[in-house]
């Protein structure tokens, strides 16, 4: 089974659930169990596995520790890909102190910001560079995704510019939709966009929970 | 059409679409200047926006302004949500500053933490709790929505308590997949989760995209 015929929401699901083994301390898990934990139903989470090669379940369910190996090599994770941060102000700062990152396998290898003043100002264990370098440095050091930490007014004029250098992907945290060629993926993370999708869901339960003090005037 | 009706992939699409029509400048637009933007096919956005009471499409396409505002009030966006900060690391103490919630209707009203002494050295702008009185906090002040900052290992535990104080939603940033009861929803915001994505898409493109440079091996 090649990568690109698994269906996105089976490998957002995919994703979900390797998410969900990595922190679980069992060696063995059937399909019903995992609905029980995710809400997903066991048809769908079997058909979900039966995207993977080599993955069949026991008579114990399937053994976790190699679920995961397959989950993350079908779907890329294993491959050690170059990340930069564009935009550090409070946000952008922040995650270059983070250590999540080399933990799984994204390396993080420079950081830009157009203030040349806050680049001498900040204590960053990776190298920062100006704005204006970003295709050289990209290019150079072959990275291949940015966390996108800009203003909202600057993200779609970053994003071309990292279209341009070459960059694969966005994780975009600025609250914009941006406009990108198709071989480019985005990813967007905005904070407010996760309240809203809650709120979303809330308001989508009215009507089947009316027993909900006070929320369904 | 009661919301509760709408897909949940057409409510994501809508939620998408809100945000991008909100960095837009103009007055009206058509489903195919949308497909332009965002890649969905105009028939889907069509479906999506026919989902909405009350918006039709002119010749000149729709109404950019009534758009928003239909879509704003039936995905339960305009009730004026109260939310907490639960966990005053890092991560946590940066949302306490920001300006952004409260702009979109979401209010910020309290932060928790488990030390005490975080708590009296943070300058804040809202009030910080220690987490033994999240229930009484929660209740007061009808908190209905928790950004849970905490780390990995206690992330569980606090999503319990929150449960137990009443909480219907929970934006969830740690790298967990929580258990929480069907009534309470969740959305998940980690950082390295959405870079998996990006990297899981790049993986999914090499059987279409050949030509991109040393990525085909």
């Amino acid at each position: 089974m090649w990568m690109n015929q698994i269906p996105g929401p089976a490998i957002e699901r995919l994703l979900h659930l390797l998410r969900f083994l990595e922190r679980l301390d069992v060696q063995f898990i059937t399909s019903s169990e995992i609905e029980d934990y995710t809400g997903w139903s066991s048809a769908t989470v079997r058909k979900d596995i039966s995207y993977l090669e080599g993955i069949s379940a026991g008579t114990a369910g399937y053994e976790v520790g190699r679920l995961k190996e397959v989950i993350r090599e079908t779907l890329g994770l294993t491959e050690g890909r170059r990340i930069c941060i564009v935009g550090l102000g409070r946000l952008g700062s922040a995650f270059l102190n983070f250590t999540g990152f080399e933990q799984e396998g994204f390396h993080l290898v420079a950081g830009f910001d157009s203030s040349v003043n806050r680049i001498e100002i900040l204590r960053s264990p990776v190298p920062l560079y100006p704005t204006y370098k970003m295709a050289e440095v990209i290019s150079r050091f072959q990275i291949e995704l940015a966390l996108l930490c800009v203003p909202a007014s600057e993200a779609q004029r970053s994003a071309e510019k990292l279209v341009a250098a070459g960059i694969r992907g966005i994780l975009n945290f600025a609250p914009v939709v941006l406009t990108v060629p198709p071989t480019v993926a985005v990813e967007n993370l905005y904070v407010v966009d996760g309240l809203r999708a809650l709120a979303a869901r809330l308001s989508s339960k009215k009507g089947t929970e009316p027993g909900i003090p006070g929320k369904n005037e």
